[in-house]
């Protein structure tokens, strides 16, 4: 989603520091200190405007969450919305998922998430996938051993390139979905706005967990 | 597919040893002296009433075929096409795929195709499925080191299983495809007779070819 700049974007992060962090360098090491409470730490990289982190902040409590996204205007949004829920264990980072392991230490998160990530479908855009193996090597290094990876898309090409690239990488698949909606697996399932938006078209929507080691 | 005996079905394999093996135990290791010449030998195990593997020996004329179904009078079927189509590089065998191991050597297999297996959707018959642990085992022994297996299937929920289940062994993926008929895949792909039935409803083929080691 390209979102158009909007003014009132940089001020609102400049002004809450406690919720977004904008030099996530600076916290490396660090991010528990960040919480009221030290628990397992969960990442969604590519979050957008945060339904799904903040609704997955809402239903698990007992885990301290982060939403990092790339463009400013909509790690914005998703901090208007963090704001107004107030949760805890929720925290918002504006910066580029291809930096993660200068935002993170050695495996400082315990779970990883890509929910409809872009899906780069041009041969010569695959170095910018999500799933390229530059940057499961990044995943894998601030992930703790045995962390996992949890994949969510509609995108057949972006999903059949995940499955294989994470297979050569040496992951080992925990899942595999290609009807997430019409399985029992939905049950304990957030979704993302992405999510909803295409399965109200009535696409399938595919799933890969998976971990490293 | 379960099929009614026919009684026609076991005299004419029986009359044709030439064509047909039902003692593969016998042949182990020197399959390659049952065709007129030796050269890279792919394998089918459930091969049904035979349209694949026909229509491969036809496509390539320089790999030799078998073709393995369980069910003789479905194998007598194939048998029947078989030699109507008289060709020099294909082989049939009646036998467990189960049994692969005692059938041939070590390594003696180049490649091996699963088509359309019985899903055998109940979790309590997932040892059953062609795709189980127990199975890959034994093709791993009668194949090459780097020798693939190619699996195509209609069924979502064995494909899901046996991405999960081949990732978990070990196998590489040499490629996945989630709708195999409208991809450039497709281009060199010989279709199944299940495979043209399932298709003409409009339902995806999947596919996944990978290798050991
Ligand atoms: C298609 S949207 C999906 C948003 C959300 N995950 C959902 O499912 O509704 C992908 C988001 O990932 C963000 N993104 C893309 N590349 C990124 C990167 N390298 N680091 C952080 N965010 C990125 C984009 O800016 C965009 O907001
Ligand atoms: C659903 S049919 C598919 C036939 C064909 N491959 C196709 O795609 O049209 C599966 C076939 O596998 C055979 N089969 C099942 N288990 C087998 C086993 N353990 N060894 C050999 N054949 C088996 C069945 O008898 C049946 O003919």
């Amino acid at each position: 989603m390209r979102v158009k700049h909007k003014k009132w974007a940089d001020p609102l992060i400049a002004a809450h520091p406690e919720m977004i962090v904008t030099e996530p360098e600076q916290v490396k090491g660090h991010w528990q200190d960040r919480f009221t409470k030290a628990q397992p730490l969960h990442l969604e990289v590519g979050m957008g405007k945060g339904q799904f982190i903040i609704g997955m902040a809402k239903a698990h409590p007992e885990v301290n969450f982060i939403g990092l996204e790339i463009q400013r205007t909509v790690a914005a949004i998703a901090l208007k919305k963090a704001l107004a829920a107030d949760l805890p264990n929720l925290q918002l980072i504006c910066g580029d998922g291809s930096d993660i392991t200068t935002f993170f230490d050695a495996h400082e998160i315990d779970r990883l998430y890509l929910n409809f990530s872009d899906p780069w479908p041009k041969k010569r855009h695959a170095k910018r996938r999500l799933t390229y193996r530059t940057f499961l090597a990044g995943y894998q290094e601030v992930l703790k051993d045995q962390g996992g990876v949890e994949l969510k898309t509609d995108n057949m090409g972006f999903f059949e390139f995940s499955l294989q690239s994470m297979n050569n990488y040496g992951m080992h698949f925990d899942g595999v979905w290609l009807d997430l909606h019409n399985s029992a697996e939905n049950d304990r399932n957030v979704e993302t706005e992405y999510e909803q938006k295409f399965a109200a078209k009535g696409q399938p929507i595919y799933k890969l967990s998976a971990h490293f080691n």
